[in-house]
């Protein structure tokens, strides 16, 4: 019996790979398993990276920019050869991130999104033939100007000074698209929001407060991005207000769009680029999972993901979390989804690292004995009614 | 596949015929069970007399008796034939219950065994061959001298006044044992309570304040049952202050021990009693559980009595519990130990009994698909590693 272990992080408690070794060392101590292999979910979130680079064996480079405060920094960048082509994947939460920076009204102002531009042009240099870039966890809300700029566009203030530095979507009256020098390289994004650049959904409303904008800077920021989203739509026929997706990462997911960037589901994107399909064929079992299965699992989250690519091979697929709000029915792609809580615990104490790990792999270990006694002297051969 | 469901009450919140119930309804429901079998779990506790019913066909006679508080009342007496033998099962809780009153000092002086030795005598007089009692949930607290009054045993107080009614212990300075007409039926007692007649673990000590005595009561209690354990133990050779048991039901059981009555464990005996072992040869696997499973649960609790059983004939055991404090490890007889919970959630909400059948149901069902589909598709029939 072979088992593909592919558990989504269990949010505020234990990550991916974390989970997905605790279960794969318990299953490994039982006869019957004949191997096991661990796949790191990443759905175009924070350590996407790391799982891409676990799967696919790139290397990963350090190239220089700024970060989003205008201090040098090296990026990471994964080069991976896949598809025939020479890739480059990085994620913008490695040099724009929120955790870099303590966020209040100040960094606002400050933060950038030119260090973006910068890397990828230098990843344009070095003859990489695709870019794929992640949205999640950043710490900009400049709209992507300071990107935009990079590429040739131009920014004036209410005084008709051009913008320079720093923020330039808090000031911006006017934008100058003629000058933009598109990239020629492919940008694939992984980007899983699907908020619109500007409005009540918007990058600015929705995202800005937990970056430190003062409730002026949010009216500020979304009234800028409002006007030059008429400009954006009048001269490239590109609509912000309505494209999915413009909303992330301060509405970096917006210039990008700008810039032609093509824009898709994290988890769809990195599942075949390493190949998760061909790896789903060669087991018999897939043991997936996240923090919480509820309805909304049911449509397009990780773990329901990975079970419908699993059924289509008639693989086995069972769930684990830590909170399950939702039967089992027939139409469900699981054989079953389990919480790995074992009597009733308050929600701190059951999101305590080691208690997660333990449970989840105790619980999947007694789950596979079971159905490997139920298998043998269980009388399943005896088959149906 | 045939299916054997014998869920011990999951205490506070859900009985064993609902627990089983709630199981089997939803195993039915899946194609490879071919069938279920639902055992009510009694080890002598309340509802042992409704659990052998349901598995043995006897018959419920009403007989007519006073309750601890000297009110005319009608006993159920379970009327059975087993090995040849006309016999009968009572609850002594039917009579003596401690949810028949609102136990305080004046209950406390009140409450006795009396009714429970009219009951006897009239079985006795009936024709059974052997009488079996249920020693759990009882009221009283009169060291079972009224019981014994009724077998021709005599108590005198500190004046040398005859006693005649209430709880006799109360006043009994001396005992008259020569007086005693042994009953001539064989009585069995099903008793899971270790506790001696008298002393710091005895029964006043430790049982009686549930049942209203006030520290008063309960030192003039435990002071005459040491009295008179005393002439006991003289006469009869019969030593309350070891006998194992004789604690229970407020020392009824050491009255009864006093009357020859055999003490055993009450899952043995009712096992036994309604040939479970013979039932778990029909069956592929065996469904068990209660409301908490723990290091106490390997020695000697319902569950693990079944899974011991059940290992004698290579038949897998699912246990399942509302708290699960022990892991598995390889000498237990459990294929795997699960708990219901589905999320962090307080001891009250798990308790509710809706939810705790719910998740019951949901979690056996779904270990049982996931079986199946590992079975079927998971290559587990490709064996050892």
């Amino acid at each position: 019996m072979k088992v593909l272990v592919a558990i989504d992080s269990f949010k505020g408690s234990a990550r991916s790979v974390e989970l997905n070794r605790a279960v794969a060392k318990k299953l490994n101590q039982l006869d019957f398993v004949e191997s096991t292999a661990e796949i790191a979910i990443a759905d175009g979130g924070e350590g996407t990276l790391t799982s891409v680079q676990n799967s696919l064996n790139g290397t990963v480079l350090e190239i220089p920019t700024i970060d989003l405060m205008g201090n040098p920094i090296n990026a990471k960048v994964l080069s991976f050869r896949a598809d025939g082509k020479r890739q480059a994947l990085i994620e913008s939460a490695d040099t724009m991130g929120l955790d870099l920076i303590k966020p209040n009204a100040e960094t606002v102002r400050t933060a950038s999104s030119k260090g973006l531009g910068l890397l990828i042009k230098e990843i344009e240099r070095r003859g990489f033939e695709k870019v794929i870039i992640t949205l999640g966890g950043s710490g900009v809300t400049d709209g992507g100007l300071g990107l935009l700029k990079e590429y040739g566009a131009a920014f004036v203030d209410a005084q008709q000074n051009n913008l320079e530095e720093g923020n330039l979507l808090l000031d911006a009256r006017e934008i100058e698209l003629s000058t933009i020098k598109f990239p020629e390289i492919p940008i694939v994004v992984a980007n899983d929001v699907t908020n619109p650049y500007f409005g009540e959904h918007g990058a600015f409303q929705v995202f800005s407060q937990q970056k430190g904008a003062t409730v002026e800077q949010i009216q500020q920021l979304d009234a800028n991005a409002k006007n030059l989203s008429q400009v954006i739509f009048k001269e490239l026929k590109i609509d912000l207000a309505t494209t999915e997706g413009a909303g992330a990462a301060g509405g970096l997911g917006g210039a990008l769009a700008i810039l032609g960037a093509k824009m898709e589901p994290g988890f769809k994107l990195i599942t075949e680029l390493i190949n998760f399909e061909e790896r789903l064929k060669t087991v018999d079992v897939v043991v997936t999972g996240e923090g919480s299965i509820d309805q909304q699992s049911l449509f397009g989250k990780v773990p329901f993901a990975i079970a419908e690519l699993a059924a289509r091979y008639q693989k086995p697929v069972i769930a684990i979390c830590g909170k399950k709000s939702i039967t089992n029915h027939e139409s469900s792609p699981f054989s079953g989804i389990f919480s790995i809580q074992t009597r009733p615990i308050s929600l701190t104490d059951a999101m305590e690292k080691e208690t997660t790990l333990t449970n989840a792999a105790e619980l999947v270990s007694s789950i596979f004995i079971t159905a490997f006694q139920l298998s043998k002297n269980g009388g399943i051969e005896h088959g149906s009614k």
